[in-house]
């Protein structure tokens, strides 16, 4: 089968290379993976990064361990590869959620062992890629709507092409909404302590042409104070049933600021970011990653070396401060409960339409 | 005359000594100016920050100035030192109020010019450095009172014994409830771009054995949310006649947050960073400082060379999100223009009281 290209991860059919995000922007340097531990490293490195992304990585992973089981590849030997994939990083639903596409597939009547096998996972692995590229743009010409006219528009992390399989959730919208004219300009926090807004975001949005000024994320509430603001967006690592979602440490305290200021305050991410059997955000783990992050940035050293450090990297920003959620399906606005079950009823009707079509 | 000593500045009668500020905690390297166009630079290029630091070093960049015109110094030809150090760095007003006393002091009967007018700049000049000391003693003892018993203290930037003549104002709150065995720890938000949080305040605290935590500035309201932090106390750069305060950028943002988690805001800060002059913050000119800052750390590159940055120095908190204003002669809850004005009229009271016993 042919190859599958994305800006941050290409399908060789026998390998997965990743862009290693690390290096951005001073280095394009690509890393080569042949087998699930290589992947979940990566994943866990974050060489790879973003939560489309990693569902995408993940279930390239399990075909990865397939391949290299050959004829002996069987759901039950799979077992490590999918443990070790799942535990690279907890918060991201969709990494889940991809792995569980994965297992459907190796569970599938007629689907057997060996080459059979294999060949169904790369499949599923190739769709879940194909269909987040195709996802991203529906959601976005769903979201741009939501932008104020002529706005400036603030976001957070790196949500664009670098996190998905193309185009972007949050950074998606942002850039069909440049393309129609709509918005002045992005401003993009730098996103400490991975530095993913000043690192990715700013060097994507100059690629494409798109007006960006960086920031340091403690100004974000004074740019606000000053008009300089008109929205904030954001993408979402996991979103609960009732619309609380959790993302990459500082998007909470955004939330209170856009409420504060009476900006609209959108979240953007695919359906398969919806984690319906959890009730709400209180109860989601948050990932507390090495505190070696914060006190250096790659070799500089910042801080006292023994200093301790507390280093969420994600927080929960209750479905009260949100103004709206756009998926791929539509747009809930004022998210609950209700209205979150509404859309994922509506999401699975037009899945159904569209595999009986 | 001996030499006058606290952590950062080192006054030795005929020059100047400054701790490089940028190079902690990595190194402790000390400059000597013997100009005020050397002070000045130093304070531009924030060798020596902190509003009261940067007062002290301006004032004795007069005295520099004065032994330099030897017999030739005056009041006039003191103008053009006093319009460098004036134009050094424009937010906080404690520089300005230095160089006042230090005009006042040459424009004072009987001073004259030459050797008499460098003895009584260098009196005045080592007596503002002495003065802040003790200022932020009698300040740090009206604020314990303020921080909630057992709880644990956020706080922004570095308002420690670096950033004034000792002990600190915010920090030295800090160090005072912490010797009282009123507070549990401190909480350091790292204080994007200048990063004065890990490299200044933790080095500070883990000197004096204060447990502190270093985070990412934007974690701060993921923390408030999940109730570890009891209050938020900042210094100030200007405080304006009706209690708005300019501080370090990141403040605001901390105070709207605070806010909504209905914590206690507290801004400690000498009567020196009043300005009774102006009536509030709206007006005040925020030093926009080089996009270098936020797109570097050191020599190591963050973001893309050619992106559009933008750097404001500090922001502005409205006094209606304060909860409290303490300086060296008490506190001023829920401060507006009529609690300031009381203040100010208490604290020349006692000013002239000191002065007359």
């Amino acid at each position: 089968m042919s190859d599958l290209r994305s800006p941050a991860l290409h399908w060789q059919g026998d390998a997965l290379a990743l862009l290693d995000q690390r290096l951005l922007p001073a280095e394009t340097h690509w890393h080569r993976y042949t087998d699930a531990d290589g992947v979940a490293q990566a994943i866990r490195d974050m060489v790879v990064r973003g939560a489309p992304a990693i569902g995408i990585a993940a279930a390239y992973g399990i075909v990865l361990a397939a391949r290299q089981l050959g004829d002996k590849a069987s759901l039950e030997a799979l077992r490590p590869a999918f443990a070790t994939l799942a535990a690279s990083r907890p918060t991201a639903v969709n990494l889940f959620w991809a792995l569980d596409r994965m297992r459907d597939t190796a569970q599938g009547q007629g689907v057997g062992q060996g080459e059979t096998l294999i060949r169904q996972l790369d499949t599923t692995a190739r769709s879940i890629h194909l269909d987040d590229q195709a996802m991203n743009q529906r959601l976005a010409d769903f979201g741009v709507a939501l932008l104020p006219e002529g706005g400036t528009i603030y976001t957070h992390c790196n949500t664009g092409a670098l996190a998905t399989g193309g185009h972007g959730t949050a950074l998606g919208v942002i850039r069909s909404a440049w393309a129609a004219g709509r918005i002045r300009g992005v401003i993009a926090g730098e996103t400490r302590p991975w530095l993913q807004g000043s690192r990715l975001t700013s060097w994507e949005l100059m690629q494409d042409h798109i007006p960006v000024t960086l920031v340091v994320d403690s100004a974000a509430g004074h740019l606000m104070q000053r008009g300089q603001v008109q929205a904030v967006i954001v993408g979402a690592d996991r979103i609960t049933a009732n619309g609380d979602t959790a993302n990459k440490i500082g998007t909470y305290s955004l939330a209170v600021l856009a409420r504060h200021h009476g900006l609209p305050f959108i979240v953007a991410a695919p359906c398969s970011t919806i984690d319906p059997a959890r009730a709400d955000g209180q109860s989601i783990e948050i990932e507390e990653r090495d505190g070696g992050e914060v006190r250096r940035v790659r070799e500089q050293q910042l801080a006292p070396h023994e200093v301790p450090v507390a280093n969420p990297a994600f927080d929960v920003t209750p479905a009260g401060l949100i103004s709206a959620i756009v998926t791929e399906h539509g747009v809930i606005h004022a998210p609950d409960t209700d209205k979150m079950a509404a859309h994922l009823r509506h999401a699975e009707r037009m899945a159904h339409d569209t595999n009986t079509v």
